[in-house]
């Protein structure tokens, strides 16, 4: 049963299942199981199958969420031998979702992994779960029993090392004498490219902010841009390169779309050089 | 007055309206009426007037939720003389919306319609009922009286022999020696092909699973296929024919999309023989 | 602290994020500071950086939701020297964005902005603010603190007087015998056309509902429409001009898409003749 007496539990919720009712489905067997759960529904477009994308998104939104027990389902491998899995995060979060590499760069922006478990005990999956659909069958039910306080971070099933956990390729990011060479990790709705990195190894490339470099992405033409701290600082259409609200350094059209302009796509090498 | 003392009401909600605020709209209203309801929107992105894609989604999800009181909308007769109505399910859920087709999918797979209403009485509409936005001014409204407890089914409007509620034509499905025809009936957001039927009549039809198939979509060729348990037993790229997860048959492509290769739309003939 | 005997504060919410996480993140950082509020999301697939649309949506929305404090970010001046701020309604709301135009017709939609404040108070900003999210960093934070009861409106920042905010032009709308010279002020997902105006201009225009109209929408050629109260009144495919769920006058196709048949757009002149 519910204690109604703690503050209502959150669950944040990212899936790639589309808008069309299966998210909804597994909320709805989340509110079953713990009917006070704040569900916050994270994204469910992730493009079919991408798990970097749906673990970027993840990682991005969790830290400003309230310590919770959080569900992410990518899962092109359902019903294989992939293990359903919980993390404990050092910052007290559980994130339960499939061991395909989804999980960790969120545990990763929450202190890192200190703990996981298989989802091997039954008891609290759905009573018949299906071979396509863990979201609503094993994942959202695990993580509504834990919310609720009925199941226990070490009652849902066997141990794991962190350690073994599978972990997607990190991209690589190198600084040499004026030049970031890094990969394009994310690309939003704005059409605004995130890049792997972070403000520093961006400084120990091209300097403080202010300055002018260019940008090359993919086997694409240099552009000309502007390492700037805000978007009103080049002029409407003009690129900028700036520090996303994640951290990361990003590349952008001021009030355009330059995914679209340039094609980039999630994977492409992307080179910043001051001039 | 809202009974805070019991667990918050349900309210699943879906419409054909977009993204664009009107579904929020009626969600407003509900709250207005039941403050500490949880709306679960189920989709709002039903393509327009399809009721019968609207009606499948509707039935795939309820059976998930607490028994509650559901809002479906997709009503392309809205302002003609098509009747508001409130359908008991034998589950105990109230289920509101035209009286079209679309409801009805979503009664059975609760164990049938007990009971309708028209939604005659207008004390429990918004007060100015416009003649274009029943799911805000009647649909809503009702569905929100009902589940604080204000209203009761009985005292919302004039009941009605379920059996003269409109329903949609039931799909064909037959077995012959070696052979299941049947239709689609929803294409999924990952271009899965959802069919009529069930488990026991592709087994009838085709054997247990683990055999190839052939598959025929409209008019077109042979696809080869495996009727599997899994996705994962089968190559990337190739098709199987699996049981959903809302038991219906259905044919996939492995992490690709079947719908978008073949062009198979709702209410296409398939055909699936034993090989 | 959240005082949690009162109702559970209500929180609209609308931006042009997309849905790939951002306005969710927003969300969790609303229910951190204020764990029992009913954030309701009202658009997130507002055109990027469309203040108009977003402003229509939020104006159309807002009067069915109980009062509070209700947050709207299209920000194309995210950053730049343009002003956050937060209006209070005659109705009795609290209305958190950008002063660029955005929060003004939803206003004179709650009885008109009574009171004007800069959000210049950094202690109800999230402790670090980047330069390109102020949604997640500025007026989430301060709504939640609002709605909680934490902060007051006149502790927020400085007064601004209501007459200096921002403020988009108004559509040009004009009566003249027979005829009613508007505007397109929105598209919605349906494909028909909001127009400025109200039901008085149309009817000093080309007389009461049930009469035969011509419709001119930008440089096009004049359809012949009829000036319906429900879409039913037409054949399924034919032109109507209604009143809307606003009080707006529109145009639409019964169960067709209007817009996308004659590629109307917001902005486009439109011309209502009798005939």
């Amino acid at each position: 049963m519910p204690d109604m007496g703690r503050p209502p539990p959150v669950i944040g919720f990212l899936t790639d299942f589309g808008l069309d009712g299966a998210a909804a489905t597994c909320r709805a067997v989340m509110l079953s199981i713990c009917p006070d759960a704040h569900v916050v529904d994270i994204a469910h477009t992730v493009p079919k199958y991408a798990i970097a994308d749906g673990g970027f998104i993840f990682a991005a939104a969790l830290p400003y969420f309230p310590v919770g027990h959080h569900v992410a389902v990518v899962d092109p491998g359902v019903g294989t031998e992939r293990r359903p899995v919980a993390l404990r995060t050092e910052r007290g979060d559980i994130l339960v979702g499939p061991d395909n590499g989804l999980l960790l760069p969120a545990a990763d922006a929450l202190g890192g992994a200190t703990g996981a478990r298989a989802l091997s005990d039954r008891a609290w999956w759905l009573p018949v779960a299906s071979s396509t659909f863990h979201g609503r069958d094993i994942f959202s039910p695990v993580a509504a029993h834990l919310a609720t306080g009925d199941a226990t971070f070490e009652g849902i099933g066997e141990p794991i090392d962190p350690a073994d956990l599978v972990r997607l390729p990190e991209p690589t990011v190198r600084v040499t004498n004026g030049s970031l060479q890094t990969e394009a990790i994310y690309v939003d709705t704005f059409g605004n490219v995130r890049l792997a990195g972070d403000r520093d190894a961006l400084v120990a490339a091209v300097g403080a902010a202010g300055g002018d470099v260019s940008v090359r992405i993919g086997g694409g033409e240099p552009v000309p841009a502007r390492f700037a701290a805000t978007f009103g600082e080049v002029a409407v259409g003009e690129t900028l390169v700036y520090i996303d609200s994640s951290g990361h350094p990003a590349l952008a059209e001021n009030q355009g779309n330059l995914a679209a302009r340039t094609s980039a796509r999630r994977g492409d090498g992307v080179v910043i050089e001051r001039t």
